[in-house]
Order: C-alpha cells, then sequence, then structure tokens
C-alpha cells in the first residue's frame, strides 16, 4: 500500500495507493468537514489539484446519518469526488463540539450539537460508520485527553485508546485503510508505548494525534520528531491537524507524510492570506534547507510566504493581484482591492477567492516540498 | 447603436452595441449589486454566457465610494470584467434602503445604510458616479413614487422624473449611453405623457420604471403592453427589476428587449430553485407560442418550469441531478440530495450551486426566446 520512493536525510517521498488512485506522499489533505470544503465544489477541488480529501464522520454522522449515507451510496457518490478520502473516527469532534459528552471503556456518549439528540459512539460504531461513508483511509476510535491534561489522564487516555484500536481492527471493514493513532500527551514514554501498542496490533499507517491542541510549538516538534524516529519505516505517518507552513515543512523534514488543518481554509474565511513570496519552487527549496539545517521555525516561515489581513484598510486601493506566483487563476485575476471590498461588503464570492489562494497554497507548498525530497 | 434584426409578431430580435461589445437582444442581465454576482465570478458570469451585468450606483456610491471607483479605474477592471456593464441611477435604492431619505427639486439627500453618512444625489451627481464607474449603459436619475401611490404623487414624480431627464442628458458623460425611465403608476395617461416627454428629449433607450412593485400582475401587463407600443422602435426598451420566467416571455412577445431582476439570484440563496420541464428549445418555443396567442401567465409558467424548495425533506435521498436539461455542469453534476444537504447543514457551496442553476435558467431562457423570434 505504501511505497518509499526515496529519502532526503529524513523526509520521505513515497507512494499511497487507495481504492480510488495513487497519492504522491508528502501531501496535505483540504477538510472538506460535512462533504464539502466550505465555499468549494469537487470540480474546485480538483482544479486545485488536491490528492484526497478528509471529510468528518461526526458532521456526517448527524446529516445525512448513518442510514442516510448507506442509502445515499456512500461519501464518493454523494459529493461526486472519485479521488481517495480519508474520514476522521469522529471522536475528536464528539470530544469538541458536544456539549455533553460520557466516556467510559465501551464508548463516548453525547448529545448532537445540532437537535441535542443523544448517539453513543464507539470503536464498532466509528468502523460501521467509516464504512457507510465509504472512506478509503479510516481512522482508529480513540479517547482523546484535553491540551493540558496530567500525566494520569493522558497514560489512561493512551491506554484505553490502545484497547479501542485493537476493537477497531476487529471490526473494521477491510475494503478500507485503518491507521492507528498515537496519544500520550508531550510524554516520550507515553508516546513510545503507544507507538509501540499500535504496531503490535498492525495498522496501514500511524497518526500522531493529541498534538497541535495548545501545547508550545517546541515540545510538538520534539515529540513528532521522537515518534518519526520509531514509527514503522513502511508505512505512512500522519500529523494529525496541523499546521501552518512553517510547521509543514519541518514535519515532512523529519519524516512525516500526510497532513491536514483548517488553517488555510478557515484563516480564508476571516480574510488572512497565505501569499508567497518569490518563486513557490525557490521559497520551498529555501525553507526546506532551512528545516533540515534544524533551522529555527520563525526563519522557515520568513522564506515562505507573508500572512497578511486582506479587510485592512490598506488594501483599499491596492490593485495587485491578490498573488502573482498562485496556482489559483483567480489570485492572478482578482486585485487586493477587489477581494478586500469583497470582504467589506459581505459578499460570498469573498470566501471563495480567499479560499481558492490559500489551499492552492498549500497545495504548491506539499508539490514543491516532494520535488525538494526528489532531487 | 441599437439594430433591430428581426420581428416575430411584436417580439423583437436585435442587436445592441456597447463600449464592451455587442449583445443580442432581448437578454437578461444578472445583478452584479455590489461588482460581484452574489457568489459567483466575473469568470464564472462568463461561464453561465452572460452578455451584460448589471450593478448598483447606491451601493458602489457607499464603497468604494466615487473617487474610490475613479482611482480603481471603473468597474469593468475592478471586478475583472471585459463585457457590457449597466448601472442603474441609485434613486431606487435611495428610496428603498435607505432609512432616512428626503426628495426635493434638487435631488435626494439620504443617510447611508451601512455608516449613516449623509449624502445628496442629484441627477447631476448620479451622472457623475456612474461616469466614474464607467458602466457602457446608465439609467437617468428618477424621483421614485411608492407602490400603490396617488394619481397625483403618481404624476409629480413622473413630472419631476421628466425635469431629472433633462438634467441628466444635459450633464452625463457620451461616452456612455444614457436612458430615460418612464414613470406614472398604473395610469396609461401618466405613461404616455412620460414616455412622449422623454422621447422628445431622446434618449439611447427607454425604460419602463415603477412597476413589479407589488401592484396586481395584470396592471403590469397592460402598462407594459401599453407602452411597448408608443415607445420609439429605433430604440432597446427595458423592463427594469422583472421578472418571473413568464413574465419575461409575456414582455418579450409584446416587444420588450432589456431585463433585470434579483429573482432567479436570491430565490437561489433561498434554496427556491427553477428547473426545466423538458428540453429548453421544445418549454420555450411552447412557451413564446402560448404568450403570442394571449394565453393565461399561469400556462405559460407551466410549460417552462417547476420551481422547487429544495431544503425540504422530500429532497432528502433524492439521487437525480439538480437538472438534467440545464447548461451549468454543476447542475448536471451533483445531485437534489447533495445540494438540500449543502443548504441543511449551512454550507457556502450552496449559495453557489442554487445561483449557477437559476441563473443558467434564465440565461438559457433568453436564448431560446431569441432563436423563436428569428425562426
Amino acid at each position: 500500500m505504501y511505497t518509499l520512493k526515496n529519502k532526503k536525510g529524513r523526509a520521505r517521498r513515497g507512494v499511497l495507493e487507495t481504492a480510488h488512485g495513487s497519492i504522491q506522499t508528502p501531501f496535505f489533505m483540504p477538510i472538506a468537514t460535512k462533504g464539502a470544503v466550505k465555499s468549494l465544489s469537487s470540480g474546485d477541488m480538483l482544479d486545485l489539484n488536491a490528492q484526497i480529501l478528509l471529510s468528518n464522520t461526526y458532521h456526517l454522522l448527524l446529516r445525512p446519518g448513518s442510514e442516510g449515507m448507506r442509502k445515499l451510496g456512500g461519501l464518493h457518490k454523494f459529493m461526486q469526488w472519485d479521488g481517495p478520502i480519508l474520514t476522521d473516527s469522529g471522536g475528536y469532534q464528539v470530544f469538541s463540539l458536544s456539549k455533553m459528552n460520557k466516556t467510559d471503556e465501551d464508548g463516548v456518549a453525547f448529545a448532537s450539537h445540532v437537535d441535542g439528540r443523544k448517539i453513543k459512539l464507539t470503536p464498532e460504531g466509528s468502523m460501521a460508520m467509516q464504512s457507510s461513508i465509504g472512506a478509503d483511509i479510516i481512522m482508529q476510535f480513540d479517547d482523546v485527553a484535553a491540551g493540558n491534561s496530567t500525566r494520569e489522564r493522558y497514560q489512561e487516555a493512551m491506554e484505553r485508546s490502545l484497547r479501542w484500536a485493537k476493537r477497531c481492527k476487529d471490526s473494521y471493514n477491510h475494503n478500507q485503510k485503518l491507521f492507528g493513532i498515537v496519544q500520550g500527551g508531550t510524554h516520550e514514554d507515553l508516546r513510545e508505548q503507544s507507538a509501540k501498542g499500535l504496531s503490535d496490533i498492525g495498522f496501514d499507517g500511524y497518526a500522531i494525534g493529541g498534538l497541535s491542541v495548545g501545547e508550545d510549538r517546541e515540545h510538538t516538534f520534539r515529540i513528532t520528531k521522537f515518534l518519526a524516529n520509531i514509527l514503522p519505516e513502511d508505512k505512512p505517518r500522519y500529523f494529525m491537524g496541523g499546521g501552518m507552513p512553517e510547521e509543514i515543512v519541518y514535519y515532512v523534514s523529519v519524516g512525516v507524510d500526510m497532513f491536514d488543518c483548517v488553517l488555510p481554509t478557515r484563516n480564508a474565511r476571516h480574510g488572512t492570506l497565505f501569499l508567497w513570496k518569490k518563486d513557490p519552487a525557490e521559497a520551498v527549496k529555501e525553507a526546506f534547507e532551512l528545516a533540515q539545517d534544524g533551522a529555527d521555525d520563525s526563519r522557515i516561515a520568513e522564506a515562505l510566504y507573508q500572512k497578511i489581513q486582506i479587510t485592512k484598510e490598506t488594501f483599499g486601493l491596492d490593485q495587485e493581484v491578490i498573488d502573482p506566483y498562485s496556482d489559483s487563476p483567480t489570485s492572478k485575476t482578482y486585485t487586493k482591492a477587489y477581494l478586500r471590498h469583497l470582504f467589506k461588503t459581505g459578499e460570498l464570492l469573498a470566501q471563495r477567492l480567499a479560499t481558492m489562494q490559500n489551499l492552492s497554497f498549500y497545495m504548491r507548498l506539499m508539490k514543491e516540498l516532494r520535488a525538494n525530497i526528489e532531487n
């Protein structure tokens, strides 16, 4: 399923095979939370060269629901996306979105944030829902410890996640690829125990969970580097829920293959744009070399992009295009002044143009990282 | 500027020349209120075969403002639309959107609905703003009587509009094409006086204003037919702010050439869709023949379309595409169930897909009407 093609330092260039085609690694997954990347269609995602989309089991479980999803023939058909899809397990959203949730060894009981309906999600239930969705890559159901938990809570959540990992392995649909999720907070010994426990069970890939949840970035970097050294070499490694472009460059440089994050899309909807500072090939080459040399993340960021708040008055008469280096045609067509005007006047097109810019930035970043590892 | 190519009954097929290209008549103008058709880009409007866009002087006067618009090089450049643009005069929005407005012979003083700033719009000011915008076709500034006004008020507004028409004619930018607006409510004698007064001044086209503002449809039809008989044959006739597809078919059948309306776009944003009942060529042929035979408007509507509320539960599992007869690729790609899901879950893509459907319906309607007049 995963073929490692070559390495540069500890960075990995590979190919991940799925039922809906192969994916060049390392890669970034735009987030189609409820079956759509906010403001964009599946056709747009093809235009943006997205290789794979991520969708959220929790949201699809609420609407259209498990039975609805099955009757609709699964998510690929529903959203008319023929490429690969990864779904999370629902665990994180149950924990973060549901007002009321209660965890026991069986699973998590919660109330829907949409209509208050009471639902119980278990490892087996998550596998069943992800099977209804028909994702190519599915995630184990895990017990999610809050950021800044005690060591005891991290340990409890990690150990329960291991037991749940086994239950997922025993009940998942074998047409799908199942990933385990490493937990253990910022404690290396807990993380190591989790990684070993998961690889003993055996998964198609391994995710680094429970990071980018508010801890200092140095801990995130330390744990990620630590895990990338001990996770199985022949399986893809997935950093869940991160991050800023400079973080992704760093994680790739230490051997991570897969990413997803709301940052490009959520920032876009609030008018925060990632713009290339210079030709992307040059910028990413420089950033990647800095990461390999162990440079500070602020220097990596500095080489890559400028982040602007397009709603600022200074852009009111700015007739430069949004980003002359962008791969998104709209970013090379419309001016900063126009995009600002769309935001200030509440036009729906604002979200779309900004999202196209930020996602095209992330897509190009990954493409250039792949090229840098190959060369 | 306007060339009448041929007629069928009283319906007219012509070509309208503008500084940004020629437009085949009869035609419909999608509304780019603040410089964007809601949820769509100028590139999308090209894909939808829009020939011309309408934008609102009042909104552009507030943001980016007259000076901003001039510094930005006009609306064509600002929104990256190389085709023709028509702007209204601002009069109607001043009247309908501004909380406080006071009309005297000089013009209308009002408070911006955005920030309360006090502004005075006069015939000369409207011409200057429309010149800053750089529209190809501009409208005279008129005094707008509320629907269901007294005859006295209709007469006053009509007569003042005539005086203002003259002031517009005396002050407009001659690189633009200026249209007069016929007023007079539902009173034929007032309408006739208005039409004659305007044609004595002489304009590049004549608009039928003050209809579709709440009066019974029979009055709208009666006045429109009456005016289409007396307005100059060698100039385009523009029905402002209407209407439903069956109304447009009727107005075309009595000799109107130009239309604009928020119905397709506003309905779309609320999940109300116009869907073809059968092949558009057949449907419009039938509808046009019914209109020429003087059939009831409900029969014309019946031949043309079905109007559905996509948010209804009945579409929850409907796996038919939105509209198999649509010219919009997304309407032939995504299912009704998916579009309903997008609306129910608050996804921004919902507005976009629905707007594409409704605008493509209107664009195709006009195309088939043109074909029917030609044949």
